[in-house]
């Protein structure tokens, strides 16, 4: 485990673990995007998909502007969170598919609510540090982990939740 | 695992995951408190503390309205932040306490912002089930969860970091 001895430290150890958590969500992401039923959701997602890859990119920008790399250390948080949301894909045939698209949602939500906490953190440090181009880098992404949030809980009020409501299964 | 086959047990899949969330809170809290240095975080945090076995109690009203129980499956995505939460920990003497308060912060915010995430859900499926009374104690929750947000966000641009940022050790 990498010592933390300055902000700096602190920082960087916050950029490995985003680091590690968007490469988790780029391995994980397809696998729920693949379990959906919902058009709109579907589409959603897949940009989200490439949104993150575009953070990651800005990741790599970032370390590459402090010259330094990322530690190499997993994301505790994260490999919680996409367990969590493999659970639900495992649940086959015990979850109707309107009900997986809602429960999708609300397992995306988690992962991107765990994003702006740690980009808010770390454009804080990179700010501290004198790091604008970092910080502006960082903030960019955050305002995507955001709108990306916003997006998916229009597109539960207005439409999946409303079908999760409709299905009706053995215990409905 | 619970089947999932209405909207309603859903939302008992989303306040069982939130049950076992802060279950989990509760247990792993006290130790980043008795970590804390800066005495502001600490009262900030200890009043969390009684704030979360709030929320629990909330959760039980929440299913004793609707006239069930907790399923007693373990949140993944809590057990990974927490795990994270005490990794910090295990760095011991690699990190100097006025950083520790730091990092301590960023992790908090991310165990809050998996509650908000959770909490906007079940309250949205509560209000469409018509459980008002229900979705009123899930909006309490989130509204708290909200503040102590803002205010670990304020505790750390005023002072935490400023504090982290004079802290100088073997890297700095």
């Amino acid at each position: 485990m990498t010592a933390i001895h300055s902000l700096k430290d602190l920082c960087l150890h916050e950029l490995s673990d985003l680091y590690s958590a968007e490469t988790q969500i780029i391995e994980g992401l397809p696998k729920l995007i693949a379990a959906v039923s919902n058009k709109k959701l579907s589409q959603a997602l897949s940009q989200h998909l490439t949104a993150t890859q575009g953070h990651l990119m800005r990741l790599d920008k970032v370390f590459d502007k402090l010259g330094e790399k990322p530690s190499g250390e997993v994301c505790a948080g994260m490999k919680g969170l996409i367990t969590e949301s493999t659970k639900l894909l495992a649940k086959g045939n015990s979850i109707d598919a309107p009900l997986l698209d809602a429960a999708i949602i609300s397992a995306i939500q988690r992962i991107e609510h765990y994003e702006m906490a740690g980009y808010g953190c770390a454009r804080t440090y990179c700010q501290q540090l004198g790091e604008s181009d970092c910080e502006a880098l960082l903030r960019a992404t955050l305002f995507e982990e955001d709108e990306a949030d916003k997006l998916l809980t229009r597109l539960a009020l207005d439409e999946i939740n409303l079908k999760a409501q409709k299905a009706i299964g053995a215990s409905a």
